[in-house]
């Protein structure tokens, strides 16, 4: 927008025709920054707003902003759309942020899936053996809630953040050069009725002088002069009118259209924010639910039953229960086979099984002495 | 140990000494396997064990096991040896394997604290703004905790599962030796007993041919020979009775220490397993505390109070009281400056401070039209 706040155009309507009480009070009670006329802050009591009851952008950006950088002025309007646009970036860079947290999920639950695969200790035997292998299956399912965690991140929340007004910097283009146009019109209808007003004056002017001329000699001449003079002034008068109407027209136009987008503006962003506030809360969400699965992940709740299930003291426990189990099948494979003394042997029997094994029926035969001789005497 | 089970060895005592009753029923209920002699499993009724309430290693490994390799044996104590040695070294791994698990976290850590650090959307204003980085920080407490996870894995897990039992490997080859000596000492010794079995049968063989020949006819060699025989036949009977005392004495020894190593092995087996249990539920209680720590950690609920206050629909409205104080700062700062017109625009004053400015009570001066010119008639 081009328009220019600068003091020449402050110009208040002091010049405009002749000074009645009328005109005077009109000079005091307004005054035009760029074109647009607003009621003077001095004489008149305080202004309604148009949303008394809340900040609403409709009540605010009538006026220009000087440029930081000194060059020119950046209409109030120019700064909300400027607000718009910068919001729409942010709600790409939140999305982005989260598709950063994305990839930190699944690089964890990759390495995690990878270490429960690992075959250290694998060898581990007896119930030790089992806890020890739920304590890595554990890791597949802590693998599992992450890349879930991060398959809902992607498509509950990084996507929508994302897609969310596809459109936007081209619908805000397109009111931006609405408004623009109608404060375009403005200006250039101001300088119409400026220049209708100096021709006005002029007119009224030159109608004065042939009057006085008229009163120091009467001559028709002079009589024709002031008919046309008066009907000239007239003229100026009605074409001062129509661009006032015309002004006025305009600054409707434009005050309606500022209104009106100002607040579809601000509808906009109670929306926009709405929609981050929402996929915020189910990030937030999400990240909750991930660990309560954890927790109730299998592993923890079995592996805790197992360790807390009564022992005997003895490591061995547990993993003879499953040896005699394993004693068990091992003998009934050879119910068939010719009984020597060997195979009847746990240990002997056993050892084709595992590192442990009992006797069948605690049949063991330990040592016994070897009798001294009797000499025959 | 070289001991070695081919049949040749399992020589039961029928030759000994002269076929009276006594030394039958001893060849039946005895049978010697690997220079042990064991009572014979078809005569005797089924011998208690050592521990009959629970499975026990000292009740088992008495006898050898083939090589699967076919060649040579393996005495059941070097059995239990390798599994103590197999124990030592799964606990080693299993202590690599939390290594893995703290490099993990340390890794998940690293990244989740680096994005917290990062600045996308960072220039996001307002309440939402202040939402946003809380959400950041968020992630700087979850790389915290993970930290802290870590830590207390490499303090209280891998490292106790590491330095547990140092010098274990050397102990347990201390106490093979032993044995094996033993099992050593006892071949011999039965070696012994074989020898002097077979001098004295020599002997008694050489007594009754002398005896014969006295009765055919008398001679005074003779009688001497006799009493030289019967002298030579006695000392062979002391022989092997010497013998057979040093065998039994070598083979109740390796029986004794047989039980008392047995018992200790399966004494620090139990350790083994219960360091390992304790160690593995402080894993998973570890684990457990970091989702608990994390649900309760200051983001979630803070975020969620925030989010839960209520709102008044407008998203200006919070971001606005936010603006509102901003201005009266910026209003306390501008106090002693000459209130020109534009300074008192709220538009104007306010925008350097924000995007979004009140006036200081509602004085918006929204446009006026201009009045229509009166013509002087």
């Amino acid at each position: 927008m081009e328009d220019s706040s600068d003091d020449a155009s402050c110009l208040s309507l002091q010049n405009l025709g002749s000074s009645s009480p009328g005109r005077k009070q009109n000079k005091e009670n307004t005054i035009t920054v760029n074109c647009v006329t607003f009621p003077h802050p001095d004489t008149m009591p305080e202004q309604q707003l148009l949303k008394p009851t809340e900040w609403s952008y409709c009540d605010y950006f009538w006026a220009d902003k000087k440029d930081p950088q000194g060059n020119g002025n950046v209409a109030g309007f120019e700064l909300l759309l400027q607000k718009q646009l910068k919001g729409k970036q942010m709600q790409k860079e939140m999305s982005e942020f989260i598709r950063e947290r994305i990839k930190i999920e699944e690089e964890y639950a990759k390495n995690l899936a990878k270490l429960s695969q690992n075959s250290l200790a694998a060898q581990e035997e007896g119930s030790l053996g089992e806890a020890w292998a739920q304590v890595k299956k554990s890791l597949a399912d802590e693998a599992e809630v992450h890349l879930k965690f991060s398959a809902k991140l992607h498509s509950e929340v990084e996507k929508p953040l994302m897609n969310f007004r596809e459109n936007f910097k081209k619908d805000m283009k397109k009111c931006d050069h609405h408004i623009a146009d109608l404060r375009k019109q403005l200006a250039s209808r101001y300088a119409a009725v400026e220049k209708a007003r100096k021709a006005l004056t002029e007119r009224q002017r030159d109608l004065e002088m042939k009057t006085q001329q008229l009163e120091i000699k009467l001559s028709n001449k002079t009589e024709e002069d002031i008919k046309k003079a008066r009907r000239k002034s007239t003229q100026a008068g009605d074409d001062l009118m129509r661009c006032v109407d015309l002004y006025n027209q305009a600054q409707s136009k434009w005050f309606e259209e500022m209104v009106t987008t100002t607040l579809e503006l601000e509808r906009l962003e109670v929306e926009r924010v709405e929609m981050i506030r929402q996929h915020l809360c189910q990030y937030t969400q999400l990240r909750h639910e991930t660990d309560m699965f954890n927790q109730s992940s299998s592993l923890w709740t079995s592996c805790f039953e197992k360790w807390t299930q009564p022992k005997t003291g003895s490591c061995g426990s547990e993993s003879t229960r499953r040896a005699t189990s394993a004693l068990w099948t091992w003998r009934s494979r050879r119910a068939h086979a010719a009984p020597g003394v060997l195979p009847r042997r746990g240990a002997g029997g056993a050892m084709e099984r595992r590192w442990w094994v009992p006797l069948p029926s605690g049949a063991a035969l330990s040592p016994t002495l070897l009798p001294t001789e009797e000499r025959e005497g």
